[in-house]
């Protein structure tokens, strides 16, 4: 059958600041700039996720996009949404919640939930300028 | 020459409903939801076709897009555009048009008309949230 | 209090045809082009709803947004989503869905639902380049 | 001359809570639900000023939209972008920062920078669904 | 019959610069910029035309919007698009194709078209963050 | 570490002209069409930069993108922004300004400037529908 990538988009909006905790803040200020602001910033994270594989010949579907839908909002919005990723979120409480380390969190945290015969990959936007792509490598 | 990807977008609007015509219309609506609907719903299908090959060292063009946006409209916007998928395009008279299923006509169609030292990929969005990307594998 | 206009994005799918049902076919077709085509073709309707009064001193808002949302999804979606607005839509048993149409019928049954203090103005797109405005002159 | 409306778009990052102080958490949480996390949470705002003045006959401009655009950046980009509304602009201190009191205070700002033969309105995203109009009114 | 306002979106490319020709290259650079480039920059325009007026009982329209995209096509497109403004379009031979400048001349050519019965709108974007809107005022 | 893909928007608005120097103006005409008018037209050209490489554990950045920003700005848009591609940008005196061309010439610059042991590629969109992809092949 066809292998086929089917795509889902998502978001959430959230609250976070950038920071080593071993820097003084004149050290994270002068790394990451405005983004260390220590009363936090936030975004709204725009989030597509991929999914590769064959498509199944009686449904016409590599994955059903409801099921996909579904798994997005309990995976990752219900966990990011409205939430102050430094302090709210367990994965940042020692990872740095820089654009790039969010979309491997999230990556990692569906990768778990389906099914290893599927590829995926995770985009995510910070803004509408600065965005990634994480495909597991 | 370097190898460069060209894009081009183009569009069509059409009804469909998904369905297995072997199933029940209670199997339907649990498999299909609203999609599965008898009296049809439709879309604005947003498609991205993309052709990759070598820049010719006179034109500068890996493909004219202007042929390119003259095929996609002969070979799919002509025969999909205000038409019932399912009804009028014999492609889905056997064949669920889900997009996964629509994007691999699409790219069957035009796999058939672009020279093969050319690879081609086809994106299409059934809404802004949900696309597939299919590159022949 | 200043009076600030507040605007919530929607949308649904469906499926329609345009023609005058004393119309013969070809005349139809004359008028309507291929919108008139029996089999129906469909689009991603999008939908702003646009509220204006004076922002509430206590809680700083014109309408809660997610009154609105639900007020939305109720009266709107989950009446035409996923329908064939000819078929199975009552308002447009007898009155043709043309885009104009479409607007003047969301706005009455949202002008019914909220309070008459409130100013409102419905925008519905039929596709991303034609679209309409309708605020109840 | 011809009237004219120009418009330049521009936007922030901040993070905000919604509540009332004199509230408790149980009702804050009633009426606004997860944006009264009091950890915070974040958006891109993005910003439409519009201005509305007869063309200048020599420059053809209503007004210098690099002259606005500079306008907007120092009374409200740096004074916004990468902040906690709540906690760091003195505005919101008393304030609760919805969308709409957020447009009302821009507006205000602007008011008194652009002179009064001009007539100014303000377009705020707080999410690509969620926005609000503010003229002065 | 209810009112409603109908909109048509278009686009075309040109190249312009802005100048006024009895000043000096010194003045001009200060007044507009890299903008006043002898050489010439251009745009993609983007344009929605916008036509009020009651909908037609008959049709459901309040004007063929087929018949505004022709019209759009015929007097906007044709005469503007992968033009040098100020070298190849009459009206700006004399004057300065500013968006506001440009604004006015479309909507002056499309008035003399649209029957008066009809009110019309122009909103005209330079870049996606510049633009201006008119409306005959 | 994890592989992950950051991306940068930008802009710049050029004028250009297609054509082959040795070629009649006809023969240009048949070949480029409008695109060879030589008063020249011109664009907003979006691009985004993708740059490929593993997370650095300390600032959990691929690369700061406010340096990539930095660098695209003065590679690209201080070179490209407001001109006359063809008689003011040096790469285009002997090379065809097509869109594929131009992607290759902003790719070849910043590969230049960035340590090869990040991989890099280059969308560059001349107008919405028409765009290109390159990566160093």
């Amino acid at each position: 059958m066809p292998k086929v990538t089917v795509h889902r988009k998502a978001h959430f909006n959230a609250a976070h600041r950038l920071f080593h905790p071993e820097w003084s803040d004149e050290k994270n200020a002068a790394v990451f700039g405005k983004c260390s602001n220590p009363h936090y910033h936030g975004h709204n994270y725009d989030l597509t996720v991929s999914v590769t594989g064959e498509i199944d010949p009686i449904t016409g579907f590599v994955m059903d996009l409801s099921v996909l839908r579904e798994l997005i909002k309990s995976e990752i919005e219900d966990a990011f949404d409205h939430k102050n990723l430094n302090v709210e979120v367990a994965e940042f409480k020692s990872l740095n919640p820089t654009v790039e380390n969010i979309a491997v969190v999230i990556y990692n945290k569906l990768r778990a939930k389906i099914r290893t015969s599927l590829d995926i990959s995770v985009t995510l936007y910070e803004t509408p300028r600065n965005f990634v792509t994480y495909s597991g490598d």
